[in-house]
């Protein structure tokens, strides 16, 4: 970033780890603000599976307008008041850099071109915009070298997509609902780093590409006015549950971290179904994990796996390495031929363990469910934030990479 | 019963409704008593369509303990609290009775022999112990000539199986919580006769014939135990709900008794997900019944249709008999050859109906899913109380008569 003619090309490229929340984020207090009714905690899951890339640049001689690759389609950014948000808060920090200090380049006067790309199909049903988001907004920071820490930049990439400012932190990350109207309390921040409790696995039942009934901003509006029980879960239930996870996490306590799981699972799933209409993201493949979950944990006789499902009937399936074989291996012994995605860096000692609980001790019919409702499995485990790389999706020049 | 010979066979035979509740009863602040948590309201069905037919016969030549045969099937009355305390309740008030009036034949000394069968197979899933008590409660009190009233009857059908004190009287039965321990003001009372409002209709869609995952004496304790949101609905979502459908009942307000209908059933099985383990009662195609049912009123442009689901995944879909067309029109083109039991005293005018709403109305994943899971319906719609019939299922000489 030396030089500063018109020809000069700035950029900077960082990845984003998708996270997978514990306690559900449902129900926004402040719609435009993106402001939660209730706190919530995730697992960041590793970028070494799934990850965003994303490279901001900007130059005098792109065209005025901002633009937004994804996916290698340009995205319509005008009419996206939320990434609008992200970049006039990132943009307004820069000025006041650029203010502070004659000597800086203006970037903040320059057009952006920001190019993203995700390594996991959307047609997955994972939340890639949380990845996207978070990537989005450490990008266009590292770009505008801002000062300000992730706890900082979780505030603007909430206002991208709530469960964003989550993916900005690695390990066990807290999002605090804050009490200002202006949101500005209302920010992520890490209770535990990965290495803290490395040991977390996830395995992801991917279980149909089906179009969501109910997006999740729309769905959660729904539960939010309609739901008699939403509120009290909000106000009475979630409070409770995130002292007792963080404890869990500090302590490592594995089975008392997975009762909070599953028990927040459905809590978060009832309000859904309380709503009016009622909406339902879980069916008859995401019941059949849960009661595989419980099977396994019974045959066992201790709490080795927990189920969590978000807006969708994907189940997500948190365990410990030391208990692989029981969890990851049963698993595979059901769906290892009929699922793809037994594959990656996680899947190596996998490869090798025995078959896990017996299936004598696993419902029959959760066997056949999840036989003929599971397309492919995602291996991985708790994972770092984003992290700054020369993988740029923006040549030298300005010219998107083509892949 | 003029004769008190050694010989003498006294017998009285009823027949009892089956009810299926708009505001469920699910909870029991005391197991021993059955009572409720909160209050309930049920809809009772025609004996046209569903009823138990029981006699209750007494006689000195009979073996001397009371005997109990359900369906052609000796029962283990002893083992039975729930059986024992309904006759014990009922002996005693004869006790008393013949204790006041020495010229009564002394039947509460005589072993009793209690024949019952029901008109509809087990396996369809509906809640026969609710019909089976209240026809065993009304039988034993009318061989007994009791003076009480079915409401003072219903505190002891209650002991037998909760729902059953709402199936001794007909029309629209709320059950009262009360508030006393003993339990002497958890009473069902009629809230409106069937008279007040004939044109209710309900179509029950058999969804599985398979068993229970969690039989509901069970499963209602578990959720009173663990859910977090239970006590949340009885004591403040219930109240209100019963205040407003009572009214909707009066008032013969269609739209708002099915939209409280749909939402405490909704409300229900919230709780059912919240338990510890989760509790599923519904399934992907009790679902696909919800969404059309939504679809239906949507595609109608008012509230033609509503869904309810007790502890197992069939759906009972009440509407009104003007807009048979509508709803059970719709479901017939599409399940009218796959699904048996298009039959009966309530199909007469359905045969001619049209086939109702355009199926390119209804979200063609309900279509198929209502194709291949519903095996059955049942026709039917709001009916009487327990008759009182000669139809004997006791010779005059104590033999069992064999259907």
């Amino acid at each position: 970033m030396a030089s500063t003619s018109n020809q000069s090309v700035y950029r900077a490229t960082t990845t984003a780890p998708v996270n997978i929340a514990v306690i559900k984020y449902w129900g926004k207090r402040d719609v435009t603000l993106n402001l939660p009714t209730n706190s919530s905690l995730s697992v960041t899951l590793s970028q070494r599976s799934l990850r965003t890339l994303t490279t901001a640049s900007c130059s005098a001689k792109y065209p005025a307008e901002d633009t937004l690759n994804l996916n290698g389609k340009p995205q319509e950014i005008q009419s996206s008041k939320r990434t609008l948000a992200c970049i006039s808060n990132l943009r307004a920090l820069r000025k006041s850099l650029e203010d502070g200090d004659a000597s800086l380049p203006k970037l903040s006067t320059l057009p952006l071109r920001i190019v993203s790309e995700n390594n996991f199909p959307t047609a997955a049903g994972l939340a890639s915009s949380a990845a996207g988001f978070a990537a989005l907004v450490r990008a266009v920071a590292d770009l505008y070298s801002l000062p300000q820490s992730a706890r900082e930049l979780s505030r603007i990439a909430r206002q991208g997509s709530g469960s964003a400012c989550r993916s900005l932190m690695g390990g066990y990350v807290a999002w605090r609902t804050g009490e200002l109207a202006d949101g500005s309390d209302s920010l992520a921040e890490e209770v535990a780093p990965a290495s803290h409790w490395p040991e977390m696995r996830a395995l992801i039942l991917v279980v149909s590409a089906e179009k969501k009934d109910v997006p999740s901003t729309e769905g959660m509006q729904t539960t939010v006015h309609t739901s008699d029980l939403f509120d009290h879960r909000a106000k009475n239930v979630v409070p409770e549950r995130m002292t007792a996870i963080e404890a869990a996490i500090q302590a490592r306590d594995f089975p008392k971290f997975a009762e909070i799981t599953m028990r927040d699972s459905n809590t978060f799933h009832a309000t859904c179904l309380d709503s009016w209409p009622p909406i339902f993201y879980m069916n008859d493949v995401s019941r059949a994990a849960v009661r595989l979950v419980h099977d396994i944990n019974n045959a066992v006789g201790r709490t080795v796996a927990a189920y969590t499902f978000d807006a969708g009937p994907n189940a997500v399936i948190y365990y410990e390495e030391k208990d692989e074989e029981l969890v990851a291996g049963t698993v595979k012994s059901i769906i290892g031929a009929s699922a793809t995605g037994w594959e990656g860096p996680f899947y190596e000692k996998l490869a090798n363990v025995g078959p896990g609980v017996s299936l004598d001790q696993i419902d029959s019919r959760v066997v056949s469910g999840l036989k003929d409702g599971v397309s492919r499995v995602i291996l991985t485990g708790v994972g770092e934030g984003p992290v700054s790389v020369e993988d740029h999706l923006v040549t030298e020049t300005g010219e998107m990479v083509n892949n």
